[in-house]
């Protein structure tokens, strides 16, 4: 009797799509048990490549638009995915605002903005959808998501009545916020904020101390604009009666999460519940023999939500057994099989670079898969 | 009901000894088959481990002698094994003249000698065996075993009737051989040689041009090494009648191969072979569900002799399926597949040094039995 494999990695950063992981642990499944059943559905967790995972994933549609940059004078060509038949789009702030658009010497959250990722909004709300999840993994911005909304006509003044400048860099000065041309639209619209950031979004545990550094803030940066972030939450205390800085998530992509709490009324959700629900994961399940998920390092931070975790929770209320499979296989992993993974395997064929390693990924993964399919073929007969 | 698994891994050089990739095997098995019939036979090629491996795998008794080593000033605590009711004994040079046994900076083979061997050899006759297998692997010598026959009683002459100095460096001075007081116990016990190099002595193939620079030959010492060790073959020709320097093998351990053909009349075997049966795997492979074993690295090599390929060829002819593990999995891994391994893993967990890696071996094979064990168990319910 033919088997049914359901894979559902995410992606091996800096190696492969999770949809190329998809293709390779079919290749690796298929050459051992080429009459198998086997449903490719490529996680995301909110992060980069949530977008295209749920294109690969679900029927859906790539609506293209050109959107600002972290940096006023970039143009980028984004797109967001439109699904359920254009009531809901998936927008990954990455693909407008990301990390990987700016070169390390050009990132500095003083000017980096999330402006894009606003008008990515707009253009979703143009489709006339009932709802838009927003995943904010990968930014480059530290703005507490004024730039977004500026883009759907909230207007920032300082002192002088004079519009700010997008990025943090004038934040300090702002005295008056006017949210009466706000897209009126965002209010009939469930905004779904799709992030496993926890982090609140001020002091030391927030967007600025954890996350700038990586976005190109020096050590002197990082107070101001801690500062900064924290005089906009005082003044939309104020003016707008808004008090969500504490809120868990509020910190995540440079305050973004904040932002879209206060001119947007969105709602955190745990970013792999939600790439599950939105593929469907579910209805694959009861048919299933087995379930094969994956990503580039599996430890015990994994069991603080990443994929893999997600993946099993949900295959383990349909009692099918969850393999997954890593580049970096690291410390811990007797709490993963107590949790409920049934066999953690690493992809590397030999000791090299982690270079060496990511280029031929695809490779490494359908051969554990085949090795793995082996086994179980083996073990069957 | 209760499976069998056969664990008969080689050495993981520079990290496990065959005996402790068994341990580590079986930790890993064991985990998840608790109630498993594990039986560990740990092999060897005749190489560095050969003697531990079969003490390990086999009754036998350990004899210590102290002899030679590689210099002649140094005094090493080697051992032998004895097998069969005392009827076989097995030699393995290396514990006498191995490499390990020099730092880099002392190896030199116009100073070292095998006479160690010949008195392992001696001490093993002592012990009125009937055979003796003497394991070829890893010498740090080049003398064409002449060392090993002055210590069983052959003398070499220089042209003035001096008796020659131990090491290569005085080959070239050979005139007469004479072998009257040579151990005549050497006539009446079968030696064999366990070796899986197929060198020729001489040219630019054997001993001298392939093993001579990994025991500190100079570029400018080969070409000597080589004349010497054809100008032995000359002498011994015209004066013993013997010709065996063209013999496969001949070229083993710096020509210790030649010199055990010319002086014990040994006949070369293969190592694996003679491993596999001197730890009688065959026994228990009629009963096993399942073969485990393993090398340092495997790739197409693999398939030239190597101690996993005999372990595989073997559960071959009993249908037993064979499930390789290695610190690398190299290329042209189908060939192995089509072969007949029924699958090939690395241990390997993470990108990392050869150093890290070696150090980890035993944690990180028992891991990986522990998964294979795991596909197992997942795929049999």
């Amino acid at each position: 009797m033919s088997k049914t494999f359901v894979l559902a990695p995410d992606s091996f950063k800096e190696s492969m799509t999770a949809n190329e992981a998809c293709q390779a642990m079919r290749l690796g499944i298929a050459r051992i048990f080429p009459d198998a059943n086997i449903i490719s559905v490529p996680m995301a967790d909110g992060g980069e490549g949530t977008v295209d995972a749920i294109l690969a994933a679900c029927a859906g549609e790539k609506v293209k638009c050109e959107v600002m940059g972290p940096l006023a004078e970039q143009c980028v060509e984004a797109y967001f995915a439109l699904l359920d038949q254009g009531q809901t789009a998936v927008v990954e702030m990455a693909l407008a605002n990301g990390i990987q658009l700016l070169d390390v010497s050009r990132r500095n959250p003083l000017y980096t903005s999330s402006y894009g990722t606003g008008q990515l909004i707009s253009a979703a709300l143009d489709q006339g959808v009932k709802r838009i999840i927003i995943g904010l993994g990968g930014s480059v911005t530290n703005d507490a998501g004024i730039g977004m909304a500026q883009a759907l006509g909230a207007r920032f003044y300082d002192i002088k009545g004079r519009e700010l400048n997008l990025g943090a860099e004038c934040l300090l000065q702002l005295d008056r916020i006017d949210i009466t041309g706000l897209d009126p639209r965002l209010a009939q619209t469930d905004i779904v904020i799709a992030s496993d950031v926890t982090n609140p979004l001020l002091g030391p545990n927030g967007a600025s101390y954890i996350y700038g550094p990586q976005k190109g803030a020096t050590a002197a940066q990082v107070p101001f604009l801690d500062q900064s972030l924290a005089h906009v939450a005082a003044i939309v205390q104020s003016q707008l009666g808004i008090d969500v800085q504490d809120i868990a998530g509020s910190g995540a992509a440079g305050g973004l999460g904040y932002g879209l709490m206060v001119f947007a009324s969105a709602k955190m959700s745990s970013g792999v519940e939600t790439m599950l629900d939105l593929v469907q994961l579910k209805q694959y399940l009861p048919q299933a023999d087995y379930v094969f998920t994956g990503e580039g390092a599996i430890d015990q931070q994994t069991l603080q939500g990443k994929t893999p975790f997600g993946v099993m929770r949900i295959a383990q209320q349909f009692n099918v057994p969850v393999i997954a499979c890593a580049g970096r296989v690291g410390e811990g992993i007797d709490a993963l099989y107590t949790a409920g993974f049934s066999a953690i395997f690493s992809i590397v064929p030999e000791c090299c670079t982690v270079e060496q390693a990511c280029l031929h990924g695809a490779e490494n993964l359908e051969r554990c898969c085949e090795n793995i399919a082996r086994i179980m073929r083996m073990a069957e007969s």
